[in-house]
């Protein structure tokens, strides 16, 4: 048995998502050495509100924050993701980038992910921004560095959807999508389909933390629509962003929509897709759509995410993610860290 | 770029599956050479009616057989197999296992299986039977003899089960799971509470194609237990055969309790599944259950398979296949010998 392999990680955000990866890296350190040879350590945290921190021996995780704050001058990512590059002497350097996105532009993530690319270190994200909004030439600057780029959270947390691409599907032609990919809008919709209203069911959802405050993004149906860009760019090699996606939000007059769906047998759902024509242009859309009540996508409820794919050797499969936490997000982040473990570089299948 | 791989093939058993399989490679080649570097020739064919053919240089594929049948004594299979470990001298020596298979004891697949280990071979099956009778003693086998068994057309052709859990769910834990894997009685109770009564349902899949013209084995419920014992066994350790399966087949009584299902807004499905109690002991059953109409299995119609696995960090997931056909499960075996092409010697990932 060779050694184990260290993996020094610095943790560019440390909200839920970023917490909870911290505590689901501890609980899992057994198991990372003893199937993976990996022994991990955390050696950075940056956050706006408190500043960078670094440190080789590890840092010490406090229940709400590191465990001491220094408040740096300038970006603490740039900071702590610099001095892991410096610093660290571990076989694999990890930047795991879980800011606060701004979806309309895929900010900060998208510097950070550029940045840890830039200092020769693997990045993991569980923002669906710097995909959305910059998949291809992210994935080139990775190459060029000789890094792994991996968003295993970007879409429907933990549920692989773009490992599954790439390690299960070999040989395999993806022509289209469509999918359930927000959760705030379905369980919006189905509360709605019942005889809620738009507004009490908005209230409801925020008041049992399912929506955000400002839930407008997902209503709006931005988040969807990001999720749809990152699916095309990576599925399909789409090359598009964001504001590219035809995007029709729900809006009070869905209540009403949605009522006359179930009346009728179907049930009105905020379906995402994508799909490449014969001339190669893929065209996305994100918006309310009264699917038949056979269809996959009509019978999931609140939570549940599905993703259909349409091959050309298989047919339709899907995927679908029946639960959804934050425990979930933050398996993602660390599928991807195993990933990088068993293939730092990127070897074999081809660009996807 | 290094030289191509060379993998040479003997294809045990050459029906409907084998032939598809062997087009499909003829289909795949291009890719398979510039994806994967790997350059794949059958140089066999054994087959139980028309014996064995051999030749290192490749053998033609005829339409409707081996293009010169040479009537062999003895056991064909295991000729073939014997002329692949001493006269290949490729990079990887490959047996692809596609015999009719005997469901009450999973043969003569699993003496295929064995000769291939015995004789250093790579073994490829889309058969159910080795997996559901014997899987952790070929396992075994095949470790000792330092090559893959892999099996991923076993359940739900070639949609990945087996390859989503071993390589996209890393430190996941299955506690149990439970799915809709036989069509023939999901298109039978499909029409049965649509009205048909239960001989008409079964003569019209024969005459349709989807249920074989002996479709006992797919009503007793034998197809789904021996996959019910496949996957419990992979998935779940548990060391079982589809005798060990609480299994229960469809019935003429089960048109009518189809019908009071629906009328109950309920659906009656062929449910396969497999849980592991606290003490570790699994247990396994494959019967039709009434199902609320909200639940994922309810909602597949005809040839739609499902199955929900049952984890610790995300929860329910489930991977479905919309469509079946003959391609589906060929695609099976090309993605195992994708597997082998890129990990010839299993490594990392833990023994499932």
């Amino acid at each position: 048995v060779s050694r184990p392999r260290r993996a020094d990680l610095v943790l560019v955000g440390f909200g839920h998502v970023g917490r909870r990866f911290a505590s689901l890296l501890g609980e899992s350190r057994p198991a990372l050495l003893a199937q993976y040879g990996l022994d991990c350590r955390i050696v950075g945290i940056a956050t706006r509100r408190m500043g960078a921190r670094f440190d080789t021996r590890g840092v010490e995780i406090a229940h709400d924050g590191p465990a001491a704050a220094h408040p740096a001058a300038g970006s603490a990512a740039l900071q702590v993701i610099t001095q892991l590059a410096r610093s660290s002497d571990a076989d694999l350097k990890i930047v795991v980038e879980t800011t606060v996105l701004d979806i309309a532009a895929g900010q900060p993530a998208i510097d950070h992910v550029r940045a840890g690319f830039a200092a020769g270190c693997h990045v993991i994200t569980a923002n669906k921004g710097p995909v959305a909004f910059a998949y291809s030439s992210l994935n080139r600057e990775a190459e060029s560095a000789g890094v792994r780029f991996l968003f295993e959270g970007a879409v429907m947390d933990g549920v692989p959807i773009f490992n599954l691409v790439r390690d299960t599907l070999p040989l395999i032609e993806i022509s289209g999508f469509r999918g359930v990919v927000n959760s705030t809008t379905n369980h919006m919709l189905t509360a709605m389909e019942a005889g809620e209203t738009f507004g009490a069911a908005l209230g409801r959802m925020q008041a049992e933390g399912i929506a955000e405050a400002d839930a407008s993004l997902d209503i709006d149906g931005w988040d969807a629509a990001a999720k749809t860009a990152a699916l095309a760019n990576v599925l399909l090699e789409a090359g598009i962003s964001p504001p590219a996606v035809h995007r029709i939000g729900i809006t009070e007059s869905d209540a009403a929509r949605a009522r006359q769906a179930r009346a009728n047998g179907q049930r009105l759902k905020l379906v995402a897709s994508a799909a490449r024509d014969r001339s190669g242009k893929v065209s996305a859309s994100a918006k309310p759509m009264a699917l038949p009540a056979t269809d996959l996508l009509a019978g999931l409820e609140g939570k549940a995410n599905a993703l259909i794919l349409q091959t050309d050797l298989l047919g339709e499969i899907a995927i679908c993610q029946l639960e959804g936490s934050l425990t979930q997000t933050a398996y993602a982040l660390l599928s991807d860290l195993v990933t990088i473990a068993k293939q730092p570089a990127r070897r074999g299948a081809p660009a996807r």
